[in-house]
């Protein structure tokens, strides 16, 4: 890892200005989702800005109100960009689902390690923790990364889902974790794929 | 204003589950600015993304430690919602700005009026304070806001500058209040004038 000690404060800003350029890159990583409008696809910067505000806006809903937002935030805004490298894995593609851990973490080392170490460490344990669906921070976090492509994919006639085939079953699976950072988000969600199906959206 | 009393707990998280389908609106309200490959114009949810996650790296630069960044994370994801009704405002068009602030403002009712009023008013309240540029945390949340198209600028040649025929003297003029927030990210940004100039992208 890069040592701090061999920098002085003008570097430091320069490999966290590079990182800030790097991470630009977020707008051109595609993901399978579609926007409201049905005109495309939507990319992991836009994600990422929605999931930051969906968290604000529905924070009061987590049943544990040990929930630090700011630290949400943080996670939401760090969690995708290993894909900058690794690529957007489709949650519904097995195959991309294989070797996804090994290639994000070849890719963690590289976008965090772009980073004066102790922040590049930082982030990518905030990384880490979200990925790993455990601590009430992340769970909270898991959750509207979760909604906001049901919410997307419902608004868009469920065009990802059938293109890939996609089965009620397959989503309510998905969406199950919601229900470990919010009763009430749980069942809205669950009410959103009921009425999904009866539109024909989901098998 | 939207009186909380008249609405259940469900009608609550229906009227917050609207504004977040409308705020997906973000992602079509395009920038003057482009993305760093030069390929197209960066949009709103974009730049809400790129600027949140560069407060939170760059947030040791602040001079005014009392600076909450909770708080300005909170502000630049609600900063540019007004522009899903009012259009992005080129910081460069005397024109446009003229009319700005009354566009913003019905704007504003119509967007925040949305949710559930003391939500409302809390992320009107913050827009109000980002737009004043007055407390610390307006002020560092106002600095990556003007710092991150400095950059793509830059990155991008130019373009959009010399599109709009903007001096070296006007992006000095505009980037100053990057020196009421923190004075290293103010040396840094008056460098890379600079060698914009140097460079030719800025008459």
């Amino acid at each position: 890892m890069i040592n701090d000690n061999m920098f002085s404060d003008l570097e430091r800003l320069e490999m966290q200005m590079q990182f800030i350029t790097e991470v630009d890159k977020m707008k051109s990583i595609m993901r399978r989702t579609l926007i409201t409008d049905k005109t495309r696809n939507e990319n992991d910067a836009e994600h990422s800005f929605h999931i930051a505000l969906m968290a604000m806006t529905l924070y009061e809903y987590c049943d544990d109100k040990s929930v630090d937002l700011l630290r949400v935030l943080k996670m939401l805004l760090v969690h995708d960009l290993v894909e900058i490298y690794a690529g957007d894995t489709f949650a519904y593609d097995p195959k991309g689902n294989l070797d996804k851990l090994e290639r994000e973490m070849v890719a963690a080392e590289r976008i965090f390690g772009m980073l004066p170490s102790e922040q590049g460490d930082e982030y990518k344990a905030l990384w880490e923790e979200f990925d790993a669906e455990k601590t009430a921070d992340a769970l909270f976090a898991t959750c509207v990364d979760r909604l906001q492509p049901l919410i997307l994919n419902y608004m868009s006639d469920g065009k990802a889902w059938k293109d890939a085939h996609v089965t009620a079953e397959m989503v309510k699976q998905r969406m199950s974790v919601i229900g470990k950072a919010s009763k009430p988000l749980y069942e809205m969600a669950k009410g959103l794929i009921k009425n999904a199906q009866q539109k024909g959206y989901l098998i």
